[in-house]
């Protein structure tokens, strides 16, 4: 997430194609690195990039979208999760890991995740946009599908203990966690997962 | 945990000291930085200190106590963690939230906190190390007190819950929870680290 800015572009709106996607990556790259998720707006993005603001929003749909994309995400975590309510909190815990699994651990997977997590601890800079970022997506797309006391806190929970698995599992690499199968891992995290979810102390 | 070498010693032993202390902690930086926790003796850490093993031992302990103080650890947190133990499992979930927060939540804990998970993020060297150093403490300490089934992988994930939640609190700092309080963070986190140690699914 760090970049030099591109060079200013004053001549007015540039053509659509792959160039014009690159061009807005990198201004939103050096926008979120400057001013972090939060004081980013799609209108900065745009204007640094020299293109219209609807095209930032064609290409890349909301802010928080714009991010994952710069960021490797392979979507909106709040979206992902949040897609699995769908199916009802029954079993949500077991849904919750094997969607860890299948976003995470395949190799380009587990290679993102490490730059994720050094991204959020080296860099009280780029720390802070993903700590927003996080936030919002929590807070916006996690909590408001839980119910009972404390929702807020108890999503913030739910995606720290799956960070704290990614960090023994990919980062520090502890055996038997890191070649532990979905199953044997899901045994003692899921119901952890569903405690959480099920907001019963 | 970076630190340039210090200068050849080679005329025996030094005077105990206070710069002897010193002298050791800088070896045994540069030791477990270029060989990890595993592959560094304390044999390795006296000869590049210029002094007797023996004066290691006697300022330090053991291989694990040497690494905790030079990693800024206000001890070995299996031996911590381990110790918790001796008052019965029952209620060990609540107390081991307590030590965390004993041990973290002052100011100048949590600016550990975050440099540990820096330098176990950033750098695969010194990750190496400390993954070295918190899988003995598991396997050593933790693993050892727990019964029934995979008591090694529930060793690690106790840990790793306890890592995502200072990863949320204390680099992330996430709200509620980079602000809740002991008992409020005990609600959900407690019986969550309880059900590993009791190891019921």
């Amino acid at each position: 997430m760090t970049s030099s800015p591109p060079p200013p572009r004053t001549r007015g709106p540039r053509p659509a194609g792959t160039d014009t996607r690159a061009a807005i990556m990198t201004a939103a790259r050096t926008e979120f690195a400057d001013h972090g998720f939060d004081g980013t707006s799609m209108r900065a993005v745009a204007r640094r990039a020299g293109v219209d603001p609807a095209l930032v929003r064609h290409y890349f749909g909301a802010k928080a979208d714009l991010f994952a994309a710069v960021s490797g995400l392979p979507g909106r975590p709040g979206v992902l999760i949040g897609a699995l309510f769908e199916g009802g909190t029954d079993g949500l815990g077991r849904r919750l890991v094997a969607l860890f699994f299948s976003v995470w651990d395949p190799p380009e997977g587990r290679q993102r995740m490490r730059a994720l997590i050094a991204a959020a601890s080296s860099s009280e800079h780029t720390g802070a946009g993903l700590a927003e970022f996080i936030a919002s997506e929590v807070a916006g797309e996690i909590a408001p599908r839980l119910r009972g006391d404390d929702a807020l806190l108890r999503a913030e929970l739910i995606g720290m203990h799956i960070v704290g698995v990614a960090m023994g599992r990919y980062v520090l690499r502890l055996e038997p966690l890191a070649s532990a199968d979905e199953d044997a891992v899901a045994r003692w995290l899921a119901p952890n997962l569903q405690r959480l979810v099920d907001g019963a102390p």
